[in-house]
């Protein structure tokens, strides 16, 4: 494989892209100048060096000028509500719920969700660092908060499982996200599932 | 105008139909032998004669045998809870709630939305009638269902002022369908306004 | 099945309609006031007695004053150039061409396309009227306009074939719509098929 | 800006990629292993050295062994039709040509389309290059390959205008891609325009 063949591999493994916009990428990349590739080329190398996985949550953060740090800054903020848990998937998730401005306790990372055909769960997800941190931590609530897919109701049900003992031992809540109507609901075309829960949690 | 043109004229004024398609519909139409038309035509006529509005709820129903009935199966079930009162917009949202199988409770279809720019409100809905229920029945709960769309969120605000002064005088509680994640909903891509209706009503 | 569910099942035989929809039609009439549906039940009793299928070209068209014709519009125009002739699927393709203004010749509705497992073909398409009018008119043209699809590709090459004998006998020409770019039509995600028929056809 | 927001931002000029994707994908290259960025960051300084912009057509192209290699594999060709020389706005409607087999002649690669509201035209297109060629060369024939689209439209009628002199001194063609249905067209969808060139360019 030539170059232009090998990067066209690599941008087909960027999330959400496929052959054909993998090869307008390096097309768009050849029609820029010496220059524009050496920054791209440098921020890359950079990425590693200026971000770090969080020792706590597991999500990535830039460091700034503290190159020492291992924690990010929700996990270091001393005024978050530590009793309080929340897990989602993945880092883009957690963005979207620190942008609603609602939420102030700890979150983690899982990394994935668990596969309905389980194999090697322990590998998709973080499981241990989880249970080890529900055991050591001096928690009140876990909040599970996944994307209300098969999927997700399946991880939903596998770590309120996984959990138990050591959350009924130590007396922490274990909630999900609250379900019903969400913005833009149709009720004529809400599923029976959306219309139950929207009734259950009418207030 | 000629047939064809006002057969297309009304069947522009159906739901979801456009010129177009209200065009290929009177071609359907056309093409069909003289025998369906006749069959179509006297269903309209018979349509009338065999529905009627209920008295109570003001949806539609099919008369069976008994004729002179004036209310519909569900208002006139000895069964149903006759203290709580679901508002709906219109005929097709009870049917979506009813075929939930969850709620055991009365109706009023309230045959539109508050329009934000407010003229003419009480042409646009059956206000008057929904307050005389709220006054002469023995409500526990009036539980407001519209879509989640910014004329719904008004018609709930609406309503809920209106029919203050009743409600507190009788002690009915108001409530409205639940909001958080519905199904199919992903994390990621969930508006701030979800979210933080799904992490109040957390379970 | 009572009236509500007859007409329920009328309607999802309308094109494009399913179970939904035909559902929102039936409540939408019953909301109509009695008027309202006479209007729509006579005009449907009108239909087939103000429309005809033209004897030659095989669209409906309205009959206008002249009750005693059997010729559309098109099909009587002393104008139209009587050596061409354009087959189409339906009326609605036949509408479609009438409208871009440039065509001034004869027309035939086939009344369908040929499937491509055949079985019937002469039940599904009007084949032996079409032969008849080829053998007995005088035609310079015979003009295949199909939609795109593999089943217009097959029916195109399904009447070359048929018409064959006649038309070479009596020296008329067959053709096919033109192929090419069509409005819209992005190059770089246009298929070999589309770029092939526009090389060739470049002027 | 720190290296996050500066490679969201670079990400942000990619074809099609907007805020929320262009973060995606540097949460995606902060997950990956420092090896897989490096080996990222050093492809790009390649891509350059490897591949060239082609003297002849402007297109990108791959150097493979021969590394002083000014000419693409198509414009160095012995038996490319050098008398027939197609136009095309980018390098992948080029491919796009290309795939289809069907063209046995030279490309050129114009680099843009003319804005509608023009300014500094001679900026946004290979103007004086694609004139230099046409006076130059021995052509026969000049193909206009654009998309359907009103930019694409006014490129063709600008280039048609702007290479007018030299074309008829020389006895030189302008021909642009035939228009008609194009792959899955449906006929009764078709405007005007289409329909039009369909029936003009049928055969």
């Amino acid at each position: 494989m030539n170059t232009v063949e090998k990067l066209t591999e690599i941008f087909k493994m960027f999330p959400g892209i496929g052959e054909r916009q993998a090869k307008r990428f390096v097309y768009f990349l050849m029609s820029r100048n010496q220059g524009s590739l050496e920054e791209l080329s440098n921020l890359l190398l950079q990425l590693k060096k200026e971000t770090r996985q969080c020792n706590e949550c597991f999500r990535f953060f830039s460091l700034k000028n503290e190159t020492a740090s291992t924690l990010c800054n929700i996990c270091k903020d001393p005024n978050i509500d530590s009793s309080t848990l929340l897990i989602i998937e993945r880092d883009s998730d957690l963005e979207s719920i620190q942008k609603s401005g609602i939420y102030n306790g700890k979150y983690f990372v899982l990394g994935g969700l668990v596969p309905i055909v389980e194999k090697n769960t322990t590998k998709a997800i973080r499981l241990n660092d989880l249970k080890n941190k529900t055991k050591n931590e001096n928690l009140k609530e876990i909040i599970l908060a996944f994307s209300l897919s098969p999927q997700g109701d399946h991880t939903d049900f596998y770590l309120r499982n996984e959990l138990k003992n050591i959350t009924e031992e130590k007396n922490i809540k274990i909630s999900s996200l609250g379900r019903g109507l969400s913005t833009g609901t149709e009720l004529e075309y809400s599923d029976n599932d959306t219309i139950k829960h929207a009734l259950q949690n009418r207030q």
